[in-house]
Formats: structure tokens, sequence, C-alpha cells
């Protein structure tokens, strides 16, 4: 029922294009051509559609989330989306937490969620549900398409809103009647939407405020922390005096040696209070203000000192390297920046017992040019805190709190830049949620190492008991935080995914590893041993 | 903060009670004591109160998707619920495939989901979202919690909502204040909600259309899939001939030698069509009429033949099993069940290479008495169709169509029966979806036998690939469907996180694992492998 390159197309009762390869055409033509997918039946045409036309590769992926963290990492990447595949509601709801994170992240992403037959939906077979209502938990923009004819134009609509500044989800829900009736043909692709250019009188405003020389900072977020952005908020810099500033949870951020180091706002309430302390001026630039990420007894949720005026030189929707650009020039800054980071590697540490702080300096020491950090490293991030001055690199955050979304987005990531190394940095509790991400990277043949830091506990959950004034802390308290009994084996949970895994207990061991791993190339997953 | 037993509970400052422990409590006074759990900070406080509280047993899972599909297992053999403990909605969707087949299944089960504190939303923290509105998508009742004074009342309300027939999801949003602010005590426990009686008139009218023996048949689904209402339609089928079927996927059956035996409902649409064929009389007893699970271009999606009239002697809300008896009764049927399942065990196949037909003889020859099977075993079922005449045992069956959902419901299954064996066949497609199951049996030391059948692909969608008419099945849409590439190696994964596992590949060595297996306690696994 397919049409090949060089078949007749006339034949009988043949059409020419049915509705899924109107809309592969369609997304192909729109700039999106990988789908990560795990589809089912009510997706068959779209699969087959892979095959009748050119120029989509499908990456399978053997749970949901592994398919949204990756189209996460993909998006952030390559900046532009890639499409997911799933298979009606309760694919996508597996898919739904680290869409729930690539929604913090503003990533462009495409869902392609497939669904029965519309005359079929009125007989509420097993697996039907309400699938624009669990889209609408994470979709900026949702469509359901009802028809084969239109569902072209759907993916068209779909590509422009997920790329809509700073990039939302678009979740386009697919009948599988939409997908395999006759269509006319693919439709035009929409023009990308462009940020907005900040208002050159806010420009002015801020430029005069950054000159009266308050203890000031600037608060960035999105494209503007980028190696281009960050030169121009290190001319504003080295000409006020203003402190720069990023999320915790920055989506993505290029830093390294050379680059302007900005400092990264503290996870807990207290020191974030702390680091703002006598702060009269903050700008943001594509960031909402800090706040606390959970709320404690006694402790603040707002962080910022009541003194400090906020000020918002370019919101998310708005192209934030042009306004510090702008912003620089209006205050006259000089053509270098400050705050640039100068080449500083931790000494390897000594030989013995490995601990998060040694394998994190070795990481940070061996880290390759030009490599990708996906980060989940949770309570083991201390060893990682000079990586603003190690190789030139780009770092990814967990950004919606929802662990369990850096294996995956690692995996998004080397689909999206194949000749760059991927490090994924990972606590052994978040990344039981989607190890599945592992059996995808095997496959791919993805550049992408794997470090698990193995506290065997879900160690963030031990401090908050107590910070939470919930200090009980009993004998059934602690189960629920603890991984021992039994014991995870990463070596056999990454062997047994097809990825060539090694165990490190001790600094020499673990230098070795990674060391080697980072002269390879191919996924491998290094178990580090920092329990007790 | 906690008061313990013989601690001075007149402390100033220190309440008698926070919202946690009265939630906790309120919980097991209604009969939920068991909470399957994936907490994180938000939930620090009911953590705290599961030591400070007894009565209450957590279950830690690593994933929410274990969490949920425990639940549902629980709920089906206890008939009463559990509750689960979900970290935000990020956590709740995690969960929230296994719910979409909880709530098919019909299940009573508790979730608390918690939220940031009330007063901590208005930031829009990292974490946050639409919580409500996800969990609207598989619950029957969602309820968020206002404060710590009422959150008991909310509790007693939740089960009493799980429990109403035929059972249902009841999600209640803990927001941490409401968790960690001073109670007054713990609230009341609701009576539990009886079934409706149905009908004497309905009864009567159906009597006296089976009277006309026409050709007949009672779809069963619900409570009266078990003995008691099995015997009653036995004793219907003697006195009228009428034939007794239940759902392809019917969420518990008591079947095997002694039983009364149903004849399920086939899968593929023209097989429905096939067997339903001539029927003139379709009578409902908590069912609904049989549809095709999927759309296909060219097939029926709705079996029932167009003659037949359809009748409801009980609706899923109604006393199934009363309903029976009472249409046996004014049948004057006598009180010798028809259809009784005689003890036919097939016999061991013949050494050689292992198929999925031979495990599934080698299972059902070697299942105990009273055993559980959690049957997700999908394209494999076929050597276990004698299961009817093997011995006696519980019959679980994945109900929303949610891959991935068995392994958990296996896990929750073993907690609500400790002393029987469970045996969970599942497919290596739909194991892989929630494998971190397997954690917890061997952390709870669960009695549970898994059974892989390790055909290394999605073997359902190659088939459907063609049903569907999309049979371009080329080299794109076969990757999407084959999970070779790297080869799963279930013996390391499920070494992986501690459950003892081995391999089998002819089918001597499957029948010597299985008949071990059954021979022992404790978690294991073995994967059959069926392939090629």
């Amino acid at each position: 029922m397919r049409v090949r390159p060089g078949q007749n197309v006339l034949v009988a009762n043949v059409p020419v294009m049915n509705g899924a390869e109107s809309l592969v055409r369609t997304l192909i033509a729109s700039g999106v051509t990988v789908c990560f997918a795990n589809p089912g039946t009510s997706e068959m045409h779209f699969v087959a559609a892979l095959d009748s036309v050119p120029g989509m590769r499908p990456i399978l992926g053997l749970f949901e989330g592994v398919v949204t963290g990756a189209a996460d990492g993909y998006g952030r990447m390559a900046e532009r989306p890639a499409c997911t595949l799933l298979h009606l509601g309760p694919g996508l709801a597996n898919g739904t937490a680290n869409l729930h994170n690539a929604r913090r992240a503003a990533t462009p992403l495409v869902n392609i969620v497939g669904d029965h037959a519309t005359y079929h939906a009125q007989f509420d077979a097993p697996l039907a549900s309400n699938i624009e209502l669990l889209a609408r938990y994470a979709s900026g923009w949702v469509h359901a398409a009802t028809s084969a004819r239109t569902v072209g134009a759907d993916a068209a609509r779909a590509v422009r809103a997920a790329l809509e500044p700073p990039g939302q989800i678009a979740t386009l829900v697919l009948p599988a009647d939409a997908a395999w009736l006759e269509a006319e043909g693919e439709a035009s692709p929409l023009p990308r939407p462009e940020p907005a250019l900040p208002s050159g009188a806010e420009v002015t405003r801020v430029a005069a405020a950054l000159r009266a020389r308050k203890p000031s900072a600037i608060l960035i977020r999105g494209a503007a922390l980028k190696e281009r952005g960050l030169r121009a908020a290190g001319r504003i810099a080295a000409h006020t005096g203003t402190r720069l500033m990023c999320d915790t949870f920055a989506p993505r951020l290029q830093q390294g040696a050379g680059r302007v180091v900005v400092e990264r706002i503290p996870y807990f309430a207290e020191a974030i209070v702390a680091h703002l302390a006598g702060l009269e001026e903050l700008v943001l630039v594509g960031a909402k203000p800090p706040v606390a990420f959970f709320a404690y007894p006694d402790k603040p949720s707002w962080p910022v000192p009541d003194a400090c005026t906020i000020r918002i030189l370019a919101h998310a929707h708005e192209d934030g390297t042009a306004a510090l650009e702008a912003l620089a020039d209006e205050l006259g800054a000089g053509p270098h920046p400050a705050l640039v980071a100068e080449r500083q590697l931790p000494d390897l540490p000594a030989a013995g017992k490995l601990d998060a702080i040694a394998a994190g300096r070795i990481i940070t020491r061996l880290l390759p040019e030009n490599a990708i950090v996906s980060d989940e490293a949770a309570t083991s991030r201390g060893g990682l805190v000079s990586l603003p001055f190690a190789a030139p690199h780009d770092h990814l955050a967990l950004t919606g709190g929802s662990i369990g979304s850096m294996i995956p987005v690692a995996t998004g990531a080397a689909v999206a830049c194949p000749d760059r190394k991927v490090v994924s940095v990972q606590g052994d509790g978040g990344a039981m949620y989607t190890l599945q991400a592992l059996w995808t990277q095997a496959r791919e043949k993805l550049d992408v190492t794997t470090v698990i830091f193995a506290n065997r506990s879900y160690a963030i959950l031990a401090g908050e008991l107590a910070r939470v004034g919930a200090s009980g802390g009993g004998a059934k308290a602690r189960s629920t935080l603890d991984l021992h009994d039994p014991t995870l084996d990463w070596v056999k949970l990454a062997e047994g995914l097809g990825v060539e895994a090694t165990r490190a207990e001790t600094t020499e061991r673990f230098a070795d590893l990674f060391a080697n791993a980072m002269l390879g190339r191919g996924p491998r997953l290094i178990e580090a041993v920092i329990d007790g």
C-alpha cells in the first residue's frame, strides 16, 4: 500500500499518500528529522511511513520516559524539536514526568500521540482515555487531528508552536484513521517564530539602574547562557561591577575555560538568602526571580531581599542575548568581558577509597574539550564545583526536579551532537527511574559515558527528613530512603541493557576507568561506589 | 517533634499530632495498612508518621509505576485499598499508566500525592504543576487537602470513595503544610459502601429470556468471577444451556479444577465476531458489551451480532454475585453447576529447544494449588490456554492495555497474600517498562516467580503492522519493533535488582527451573528464551 520511488502511483485504489505519510513529510519539511519512538498498534501507519518517506530517523526507547527525556536533550542541544511517537494516553502518561522537566527547560518538542480511530472512541475500549486532558498537563499546545486530509497542516502548526520562544511542548493527538486514510499531500512548513526584541526603553532604564552601582546582579536563563550572551553579560560586569547569576537548574549553560563565569544560585532556601543578601538591583534576562525549591517550616520561600528592586530586561519569550548586547552598548561597555574563567583543573586526588568529591574532581580534570555534561549528580555534585574552570563544555541540568531525566537527556544530546563526548553524571536513586535509556545508547552506539554515584540511598531525603522538622527518622522512615537490601548492581544492570560497564571503589581505579572512557568512543557506564 | 509512647505530650509547643499523623491514623482506622511509597521532600512528615503511628507497612518502590501497579495488585486480591505515597505531579505522572490499568480493573486504591505547602504554590517552583488536572485522568475521586485539621476527614472520605462499588481510584493531594501543621486528632472511618442489589424485575425479565432457550451467553466481570458467583452462573448454565463468558482481560478470575469454567473472549476483533456469532441473548453481569481492542481498516469495532439482544442483569456497581444467585433461584435451577472444570494437565513437552507453547504447558502443569497468576504473557500466552483445567488459582490480567503493569501487580498481590505462590508471566517487551518492581520483590522477600518470555521483539506489533494494512515493514519500521541489538540479558537485569535469576533455552532446563521455583520460596526470575 506504500508508494516507493519509481513505482507507478496511479494504481487503482492505492492512494498517493496517507495521513501518516503526509504527517511525516510535513515534519521533515519543517525540520523535524528525529523521532524518539515507543509505538503500539495505533501508530503502525506512522511506523510504516518511516520507511516509505525518506529523511526521518526513528530511535526506539523501551519506555516512554526514555523517549520524552531524549527528545528534551535533543531539543536543548539542537535548538529544534525532535518528535516523539507515543502509544495513546498511557504511553503519554509514562512520558509525562520527563515532559514536566522539558516544560521547565522550555525545550521545543513535538509529541505525536496515537489514538484510537475517531469512530472507535465511542466504544471506550480498554486503552481509551482522555488524552487531551493528560496532554495539557505539560504541553503549551494541544490539538487532536480530525482527518488525514488536515493532519499535515496540524503537524506544521505543531512544529511552529514548539518553536515559539522560548520553546514549548506541542502535542498532536493522531487518531489511527487520520493516519491511514487518504491525504492530498504534505503541508508547507510555517516560518520559524523569532524571539521578540526587548524594549529599548527598558534597556535604558536598566542601564540607568546599573550605572548607580548599587549591589546588583543579572540573573540569566535560556539561550543567553550560551557564549554570545555570556560575553555581553561579561562586558556589562566589567563596566558596572554587577554580578552574573544563573538558576540552580539552568537548562543549558556554556561554561569552562575562556567563557564568562556566572554564579549558580544554590539549592537550599537559606543558602539562596545568603547568596542574595545585600542585593539592591536584580535584573532578569529570560529568568524568573529565584524561589526556594521546597517550602520548609520556618524557612523562607522567597529569598530575594525586601529592599531589592527586580527589573525585567528580557522576558523568556524575548531575545535575551540581544538584550544583553543592547545593554552593554547602552552602557558604553568596552569589548572585553570580565569574569572570564581561567583554566584551573583540580589535582588528581590521592589514591584510596573513592568518595563523591574525588570522583567529581577526576571528572572535572579529565573532561574533554567541547563535551556535554548531563548532570543529575544531586547530593554527589560536590566534586563538580570547579567545572566552570575545566575544559569548555555545555552543562545540562535537571530542570523540573523530576529525577530520572538525565540519562535520557544525555541520550538525546548525543543524538543531536554525534561528534561530542557526553558525560552523564547520575545519582543511583535517580538513575533507577529511567535506566532503560542505557539500552537506547547501546543500540544507537552513542558516545555517552555514564557515571553512577552509588551512595545507595535517597541521600537528599535523609537530610530533608531533618530539615523539614520531621525528625522521627525511625526504622520505617529510614527504610523508605535507603537503597541497600538489596544493593543495586549497576554493572549488571548496564550489561543487561547492552552497555559495557565497570565498577570503581578506589580513586585510582575510577581515574583509570574514566580516563579510558574519555579516550574511547561509544556507551559505557562506571559505577562509582561512594557508599559509607 | 514526634510524640512517642511514654512521652509526656504536654510539652510546650509540641502538638499532640500533626496532619500527617492524623492522616496515617485515619487511614489505618479505615483499614488501609499498606503504603506503597516513593516519597520526596514534600512527603517527609508522612514518612516520619510511619514510625510515630503504629500499624502502617511502608513498601518502597524505586519508580512510581511500581508503586501504583503494586497497589493495583494488592487491591485486587485484598479487596480493600492500599495507599500510595507519591511525590508531587511528576511522581503521580510516573504512576499514571498503571493507574489507568487499575481504573480499568476497578481496583480500590487511595493515592496520597504530596504537594508544596499551600503558601508555596504561588511561587511556581520547579516541581510545581497542576496535580489535580493530572489526577483526574485516572481517578474517580480527587481532592486537595486544605488544612492539617481536616486532612483526617479527607482521608476517611478518600477510602470510602475508593471502596465505592465496583472500586475506583481516589486521589488525595497533600500539601506539605497540611502534613506538618497541628491537627486535633484522627477522623472516624466511614462505613464501607455496599454494592446495590440488582432489581428483581430485571432478574425476572432475564429469566424469561433465558427460558426461551435461544442461543445465549452471560458475560461476567468483577467479584462475580470468584467461586461463589461462578457457581451460581454454572447452575444457570446447567438449567438453561447458556454459555458463560468473561472479558479477554478480566481483572481477576478464579479458575482451575473444580471451578466453573467461563469462556474468555478472544483478543482480535474478527475472532470475537466468530466467538459471538449466532448469539441472540447477551446478559451482562458487571460487564460492558465486548468491543474490539483496536480499530482496524475494514474490520468491525462492534462484534456483537446485530440480532442479539443485550440485557443488563447487574451493572458494575451492583452485586453481580447476588444477581446470579437470584437468577439461578428464579429459574429454579438445581444446586449442581454445569461446566465444572476437571483437572486435565498438559503433558510435559519433549526435550529440546524451548518455545512459548512448551514453557506455558510446563507452567500450567506445575502450577501449585491456590497460586496467583499475574499474566502479561501477551503473544506468548499460547501454552497457558489450559490453565482453567490446572490447579485452582486466581488469574490477574492486564486490564487497561498499558503494558508493564503485571510485575508490579504480582508484587502487590504477593504482599496481599503472603501465603500464596505468585507466578508472574511476562513478555520481555512489556517487562522492560517497570522492571524496577523486581527490586521491591527482593527487598520484601516476596514469594514471586517471574517468567520472562524472551522473544526479543514487540511481537504483537510485527503482526499488527500487517493487520492494520500498513504493510511497508521496511528496515526502519522493523527497527522500532525489534528488541535485538543489543539483546536484553534478563538474568543480569534481575541480579542487578537483587533477584536470583536463571536462563532456560531448552524445555528440560525450563521444567527443572520452574519446578524448583515452585518448591522454594522467595523471589526468583527465569528467562525463558523463545527467540527464533
